[in-house]
């Protein structure tokens, strides 16, 4: 995507395989800054700190987080120390371990003096199917908003939580593929933002839809139901960070909530669900670990302040007792379809056989 | 209720009727401190401000607007100006007009030279009624949490949404008031609580909570669903703004998204509802106006920064289109009862006409 004029991905490395360039989207939407990664460490930082978010483009930076760790130690203990390293990043996004499990399989064969070259080709390799995958999400996506479109005035109004757009993929996004397709072919769009407590993630998808020039309006979590009663939404698309064999949703806490309010307002509720982000053995959504995440997201909120420098403030005192888990669980039934890189298909065992009979 | 030892209601008037001292909580929790409101404008800028809120506290803080009104300008211009200018501060919570109407009718019939006097007798007379509603409430409210800790062992898990406590009324609270009884009766309770952006009122309710030693945790306003299918939330007391005549409860923005959650995993979800925030001639929560509050709202955050000062910090460019509607409407078939000061009913016409044969 453009930015200013220029066109970016979000993750890129330099010809050596020394340098990982990432943006930093902990500085989104006020700096835009492009950081850099010169080892193991500093990807699985990335990964930790949000960084860099999003479960395609988490696997992306492990991939390239494997290729700095053997640019350092490219032996069986290296390999195996980075491939553990990164997967003890984050829990539940399973293209982490998706990625990890690939370069592995595709490194631990080869003799250690090849590794680090061949990890540079894999990755870019993952980056480069990251890219191709979401742009068929995109053109299967854009078929449900312009079918939409036919059947109304006015703009289509999406509604989307998190940020499952071209920040979170390597290029184009999940969610927002259909968007942005949607958008280029001249359909008028409208998003509504959910903001996406606690980590605001709303503010990614505000700012690269301001990019691009979509039309967009940031609203607080809790205002997407009282939306759809007032049919002012036409459809909802997410993203996943695993979904399960029988087509479970883990994603962003919240998302539920929402697949909730679609349901008992007839709203068609999506998933842009990659194959890499589908959990094929796991029999449902209850078996998967739901990570737990720092108490200071939820107590502080970082932000610009009115002399214009990045600061946080404290909402709730040090001494409030807070937790904040950071997913939930979507149940099939309640999702319209998923949107995967072969098509639609009903979130289920049989829907998604249909499409991916290899795995199955 | 008590604050480090000394009892306070959340408003009152010195014995002249010439100032009236509310705890403003738009300082807290960082900050208990009492303000003065001396003039009509003092208290309508306090209710539009948000220095108080909840519905029953913004119709006593109404009541002693008209007094203070009176102080200044007792004539029949005076009485219905005073009328106008505060009922136009907040459109949705209806407790307001009721006690505009209340005191209208009260003050209308004197001569001039007797309605200060008398207005200063009514807000008192509101102003205790409350209390007393909020006990009643309290008490059947009771019941309902001593019948759970009855079949299970650990604490019951309440969820609340906004804040419906001792900070929304003038003591006790509505939905926290069998939280604040069920405590005092040696029922082991703990409480999840909302943050329940934009304004975060969440706040108000963690800090009465923890002033009263009832044990509870902040969350997002994206949790509640999740906690719910893993079991952790046994009921949903909510507060409301507004309940039409079939049931509808108008409450803040995000009640129905934990309406539904409550109703798809079979927990049960009540709303303390006093019969002064019932609008018995609106026949549903369709024909309610809703509030769009300022953009600022969720925009900006308020709180404490590390130096210890009170401060904001922008989470959204100003240029981010951003909307804010503060109420929305759950429907009264996702409610398992209303909690009245004559008990509980289902969320019906025919249900409140049982416990209220005067008005159906």
């Amino acid at each position: 995507m453009k930015v200013n004029g220029t066109p970016y991905r979000t993750i890129w490395s330099d010809p050596q395989g020394e340098v990982v360039a990432i943006i930093d989207q902990t500085r989104l939407p006020h700096e835009f800054v492009i950081a850099h990664l010169r080892s193991l460490d500093d990807a699985a930082r990335a990964i930790r700190t949000m960084q860099v978010r999003g479960a395609p483009l988490i696997g992306a930076t492990a991939a390239f987080g494997v290729m700095l760790g053997m640019n350092k130690d490219a032996s069986d203990t290296g390999l195996e120390y980075a491939c553990t390293v990164l997967a003890a990043t984050r829990p539940t996004a399973i293209n982490l371990h998706w990625a990890l499990e690939r370069m592995r399989t595709r490194l631990a064969p080869l003799p250690a003096r090849a590794r680090a070259a061949e990890a540079r080709r894999e990755a870019a390799v993952i980056c480069e199917e990251d890219v191709a995958t979401n742009r068929m999400l995109g053109n299967h996506g854009l078929k449900l908003v312009r079918d939409i479109s036919e059947k109304k005035s006015g703009p289509v109004n999406l509604l989307t939580h998190c940020n499952a757009g071209w920040l979170a993929t390597v290029d184009w996004g999940t969610a927002l593929a259909p968007v942005f397709f949607a958008h280029d072919a001249g359909i008028s769009v409208h998003v509504w933002v959910d903001e996406t407590r606690p980590r605001n993630q709303g503010a990614l998808t505000a700012w690269e839809l301001a990019v691009q020039g979509v039309p967009h309006t940031v609203i607080v979590d809790n205002a997407g139901g009282h939306l759809m009663q007032q049919g002012k939404v036409d459809l909802v698309i997410v993203g996943t960070d695993r979904t399960t064999g029988n087509g479970d949703v883990v994603n962003k806490i919240g998302t539920y909530l929402k697949a909730l309010a679609a349901r008992d307002n007839k709203v068609p509720f999506y998933v842009a669900a990659p194959s890499s982000s589908i959990d094929w053995p796991a029999d449902d959504g209850s078996q998967i670990s739901i990570e737990k995440r720092d108490d200071a997201e939820v107590s502080e909120v970082r932000g610009r302040s009115a002399s214009g420098s990045m600061g946080s403030v404290r909402i709730y005192p040090e001494t409030c007792p807070v937790a904040n888990p950071a997913f939930d669980v979507t149940p099939a039934r309640l999702v319209t379809a998923l949107i995967t890189e072969r098509g639609m298909c009903p979130a289920s065992k049989e829907g998604l056989a249909g499409l991916f009979p290899e795995k199955a």
